[in-house]
């Protein structure tokens, strides 16, 4: 069976993980009724099985090319682009000033995942034009806005995001593409830009690329870096495409992974032709980027999770289907589906449950951030924003960890056939590797989330959400539920244990800020996975109460509720695991010398 | 810098972990001094780097073809696999009246080491000649081991280990090909095996594959299962390479990694006309290819391990080149080496840990196996088997998961170079990650310790192991260095751990085992994480006397004191992040309806 997006399931994670009706109740979107919400992702779900689904195992064998300074993406794409555009998609989230659907964002990162487990090659550059719209919408002038932002909004243009040079990538400070001013308002914009994203494609008329470049006489530094819009054909003042610009595709990379998505280098004016407008104000564009790199960054997390369902799907039929082996006490007779050996559904428990507690961390991060943009009472709102800010990085680290967890577990099920590619099962675990990596690699969340968001008010946004977790154990306690007070209990326990260290991290951070940066990967690792608890658990405890109301969903609760037990009998504990590390302090990775490293 | 094979590394772990003094006590060997060791490390070394490693990214470009039915390897290999032949390097542990070294198979297995990290394609072939000569020096007759033995010694000849068949792969009771007796004392072999390393290739004029097969009227399952070997070309009776064999190569698989190592299918018997002779008694081919299987999967452990070693240089060197960012506090001034980030020397101290404490079991497990089989003394003989025993599925397991994740943090060190292929980091991602499948996969050595191996003596195997970790970590206190007290408390509380653990373990595998079965994965983990960080900590007590006594290795000792605290500071309190699953019960993994699972 192909990959069939699991609408219920995330449906489910929506409302009752993510708390769904807090996005309601700010009033700011016309028909969020239950069964509105639910016909889309069941819409989003079909175009993804029927659509998209198809086409992953081709992006991977038959991946984007670079042919006279063009490139052509995988047989297929452009028709399911064109459908994916004609079926409005890409505009679920936008205003509907400038064609959008006005939905929640929560409901469009609903989207993303049915798209993106379908095919993340695909769903790739939908990202970086959803980033490109929420750019201009917040920074672009009226000119801008009127001759990109409809045309990106449903997709019918692509957008890209470009930061990094051969020499800046994680470090941006260091910039050199340059741009000087004509005169006529527009920039000559030259350098070159490397991890482009659909840089270059076949699939649409026009590309519109952001790129972060230097004004002359700008400040050295972050602080002199600013935004351009550069579109590959030039617009005129009527919206209509020109001629080309001066933006050459040097190569596209040879990678592990999404060989559907075109990786470009690329070169901006190498014939001091390429012409740009500004975005926002001079010298703020890195920190508009970041304002969309946020969004990006919790879209990487579900898009990792995405793929570890598909994998999940995968092994889960495989498992039926395999036999091997007898159950255990079984002395004779046919070879039974390796589905029923405990150790292989421990493996497919776990996958279920890391990638279902990575899209519960996600949806409700989605869902922060639309109630903080959309509450109409500011105090709502604004804890709102800390709790965005806050799950952000767990959004996009522990997703994207736990998914290479996940479809790694994908091939060990498959055994053998899971190291051949025909299989398909490697394919999830290349394509999702650079998953920790792009939008600001996994070990830099690990210092965002120590340094700039436990920052914020002195750990006041760790404490708070702390503070839920115990409040929700003890309601999971409370149920009279076995499994879920013992899951109630454990995360009581790691929720304290995450306090401790939360408090141990702030003073670290202020007062000797070496010791924290050395246990910022481990903190992270720990709350990731208390996190997850939490937000399942939330869920399950809301299945005991749906599962009394009405019993005609009770298996469907049932089995929700053993994933949140397993969850916290089995994968909780590791918090415990990295708890130490945290607090090893400085010394633990004092320098030594390289050459007496390895010897 | 290509990588180097770290002789003094190894040596030291051989000496200070493994506790090669043992193997000398046996009075085996003729010469096993340390400058003797030593000089055949550093060669053997020099070997890896100059020939081997220049091959191995071409392994992966070039990989093993097919052409008209014959494979074709990677260009280079073939002059490579001669110069191996030559130097001797596969007769290494082999008796003297073969041709053999009368080596330790631990100093083989260093020896190992060096090949498969230079170029684990390459070595893959060689692991399997290795295992056939086993296999005939154990269960050989004379005429086998005249015509076979020396050829396959040298690796004149190469070997294949024939087990698997698309219905029996974990499961071996269901092997459908056939052996029918000629009345002349050969078996006409009929039927297809697959994932048969080096089924084929150009290096060795034949190749001498073990193939597990069927008498007629042989019981069912595993007690039907007789060893034959069927040459590629048939020997005449002085030795003489005759007429090809009836085996054909059906097909080779596009794998994720190891492109260099031609995976094969194979067809015996098409034409009723693959001649083979049984080796050992009819019958008893399971249990004597088990008995290869287990040193063969040491070798998969250490495999894994040197990959991790060779992938951990290649990032030492990458942090140290590429500047990006600044040092903390730092507020000006060029960008500085990722190096000099501590979350970046964190990844880089997890990677070297993590290896060496997986080179370590593996190699404190072939001491042991040397030890079992060449002491006079029985008792300590047997002690050494049982150590052996119980450290064989810690050695395979616990270093190919913990080589994934090395080789995984190779990839995170190099940012987004990382997921292009050129960098070659991914390559060791994708070479090592059917380490934790084949020769068993890593959820069938959690049983096999569980149930095997804490079966033997009710537990006594572990017991005795954790005795000496307890002893072990007392002398670590006992010290005085505060990096070694604190490594020794941390043991002390994890082995304990892991006695509660192996007592809950021993008794659920007696009276509810199916309880026992679901925790036999995390129990494997929590075991590995606590073995590795004893040895590991064995081998810092030893540095701590040494660098008293001769302050000139003050540096080398400190940098591996400091590897070992790193270790037990940071990842051996990931035990404790598995105990609790351990103990979870068959209830945690009972059967969901799976079309509930994902919805």
């Amino acid at each position: 069976m192909a990959y069939q997006f699991p609408v219920r399931d995330v449906h489910y994670l929506l409302n009752h993980a993510a708390d769904f009706d807090a996005v309601r109740e700010t009033g700011a979107f016309e028909d969020l009724s239950d069964d509105f919400v639910g016909a889309i992702l069941e819409e989003a779900g079909k175009f993804a099985n029927d659509i998209l689904a198809p086409l992953n195992w081709t992006s991977d064998q038959q991946g984007a090319r670079l042919e006279n300074g063009k490139v052509f993406t995988t047989p297929g794409f452009k028709e399911a682009y064109a459908q994916y555009v004609e079926a409005g998609w890409n505009s679920v989230a936008f205003p509907e000033e400038w064609g959008g659907q006005n939905m929640p964002n929560s409901v469009a990162l609903s989207v993303v995942d049915a798209m993106q487990g379908a095919c993340i090659s695909f769903a790739m550059g939908t990202m970086l034009t959803t980033a490109a719209v929420k750019a201009l919408l917040a920074f672009g002038d009226d000119e801008q806005k009127r001759l990109y932002l409809e045309k990106l909004v449903t997709a019918e243009w692509s957008g890209t995001m470009n930061l990094s040079e051969p020499q800046a990538g994680s470090d941006l400070a260091t910039i050199k593409t340059k741009a000087t001013p004509n005169g006529d308002g527009t920039y000559n914009i030259k350098g070159q830009k490397i991890w482009i994203s659909y840089g270059d494609h076949d699939m649409s008329d026009n590309i519109v690329h952001l790129v972060l470049a230097r004004l002359p006489d700008a400040p050295e530094g972050t602080r002199g870096i600013s935004m351009f819009l550069v579109p590959k054909f030039r617009v005129d003042s009527e919206g209509n495409i020109g001629q080309q610009n001066d933006v050459k595709i040097v190569s596209i990379e040879e990678k592990l992974g999404q060989h559907g998505s075109p990786t470009c280098v690329m070169a901006y004016g190498d014939n001091d032709e390429c012409i740009g407008t500004l975005v926002g104000k001079e010298n703020e564009g890195l920190r508009n980027m970041f304002v969309m790199m946020n969004a990006a960054r919790i879209d990487v997390g579900m898009q990792a999770a995405s793929v570890g369902e598909a994998a999940f799907q995968k092994s889960l039929e495989y498992a039926q289907d395999r036999p091997q082996g007898r159950e255990f006490g079984v002395k004779s007779g046919p070879a039974t589906a390796i589905w029923n050996h405990p150790d292989v559904r421990r493996n497919l428990y776990t996958m279920k449950a890391l990638t279902d507690a990575s899209k519960a961390i996600c949806l409700a991060n989605m869902v922060a951030y639309d109630v903080a943009r959309r509450s109409p009472d500011p105090e709502i709102a604004a804890k709102a924003k800390e709790r965005e800010e806050l799950l952000t990085p767990l959004s996009k680290a522990f997703s994207s960890d736990r998914a290479l967890e996940t479809t790694n577990i994908g091939i060990q099920i498959h055994g053998g056939m899971g190291f051949v590619e025909e299989t398909g099962a490697a394919q999830f675990f290349r394509d999702v590797r650079i998953c920790t990596i792009y939008e600001g690699t996994n070990g830099i969340q690990g210092i965002d989330l120590i340094g700039r968001k436990l920052g914020m008010g002195e750990g006041k946004l760790a404490y708070d959400l702390i503070e839920e977790m115990i409040e929700n154990a003890d309601a999971a306690i409370a149920t009279g539920d076995a499994d879920l007070a013992r899951a109630g209990e454990r995360m009581k326990l790691e929720a304290e244990s995450l306090r401790e260290n939360t408090a141990w991290m702030v003073t670290a951070m202020q007062t000797k800020p070496e010791a924290g940066l050395a246990g910022g990967t481990p903190f992270l690792e720990q709350f990731g996975y208390v996190a997850g608890g939490h937000y399942l658990l939330k869920a399950a405890i809301a299945s005991h109460g749906a599962k009394a109301a009405d019993a005609s969903q009770a298996d469907y609760h049932d089995s929700r509720m053993h994933i949140a037990s397993f969850y916290c009998d089995n994968l909780l504990p590791r918090a415990q695991g990295f708890a130490p590390a945290v607090r090893a302090g400085a010394e633990t990775v004092e320098p030594l010398e390289p050459t007496l490293l390895s010897a």
